[in-house]
């Protein structure tokens, strides 16, 4: 997240995941090991920021993202063949629950991942992900909008906020209007790039 | 500022300087020694925190705020003789300008300080500033709207912004709908309290 508050740019599309001029919030995460691996690249620091990163995959045995982060299609999936950003391999190898609002048929990826396509709401989209996931944790990916509903339904367990050092001027906000009550800090560290903080709720 | 954005609470009153339930923006500045001394106390922490308390405070000429940090007084003055927070001998020594829709004639209060009520809007305070600061910097104290007007007007060269760990759910945000456009970062650091952020014209 910026400090104005943007998880991602507007003007999405193929050569934009995170809209316009919001590449400067996931640097941070390519100068880890881990977020290195992420997109097949080797190399990268350690220490908190990668840690961090790490623990966003360790344990996971689901994930659940809106479409938007699926990718910059809009309306039916006919319109074209999208298969998400992350090439023919995509680095979750377990299922993944992408919220839209037009049915498709699962597809099936190299190297485990599964993307599923839930119509029917985001706690529908939950129980198949519990299902899936069994002991392990599930991973809400994003977007803005997809956060902002699980939050609003006192869905999320737990939150990882990375704030850097940017005003971006306009996007995306995961905190708009009223923000989300009830959550305490349960740990903040700031390293060179990023503040880190985590949040849950308050009965925890 | 909150991580959800919010830089003040709802419900203002005489009471809840920065409206109810965010006293925890401030409580890292009382463990500053020269937020504490701020407030007449002694002790207190020196470092990181501390030098950027102390930064706002050296070599400021004036200052400028809204109506609702000076007070929680609404409407015209005559309803109640308010002469703002801080006392018979407020921490400023210097003029402050104080933006308002009602006129009051100043108020000149002990140690140097005097209270000014300018009701021509933004730039006239800050004219008004220039003049009584001389060669020395005006800082903008607040409130959320006031720092909103000056950084819609491009009033602003310099901004700290420390953010603390908590999410505060609802309140008074510097940054709403569309962000600032064109600031930079001019530096950031965490400590374990608050992180600090500073941004700047990328122009400048």
């Amino acid at each position: 997240m910026s400090v104005d508050g943007f998880v991602a740019g507007l003007g999405q599309d193929e050569e934009h995941p995170l809209g316009v001029g919001a590449s400067a919030l996931h640097e941070w995460i390519f100068e880890t090991r881990t977020g290195r691996g992420f997109i097949g690249g080797e190399g990268g620091e350690t220490g908190v920021d990668d840690d961090l990163v790490a623990a966003g995959f360790d344990g996971i045995g689901a994930t659940i993202m809106g479409r938007n982060m699926f990718g910059p299609v809009r309306g039916d999936w006919a319109t074209m063949p999208w298969l998400g950003w992350w090439g023919p391999n995509p680095p979750f190898h377990h299922r993944v629950f992408v919220l839209t609002n037009f049915g498709r048929d699962p597809i099936e990826m190299e190297g485990g991942t599964t993307f599923h396509f839930v119509t029917e709401g985001p706690e529908a989209a939950l129980t198949l992900a519990r299902e899936a996931a069994g002991d392990l944790d599930i991973r809400l990916g994003g977007g803005a909008a997809t956060v902002r509903q699980f939050l609003d339904l006192g869905l999320i367990d737990r939150m990882h906020i990375a704030v850097v050092p940017v005003l971006l001027g306009s996007g995306e906000r995961i905190f708009d209007g009223a923000g989300p009550s009830g959550y305490t800090c349960t740990s903040y560290v700031g390293t060179p790039r990023v503040a880190h903080y985590h949040f849950a709720p308050q009965s925890a």
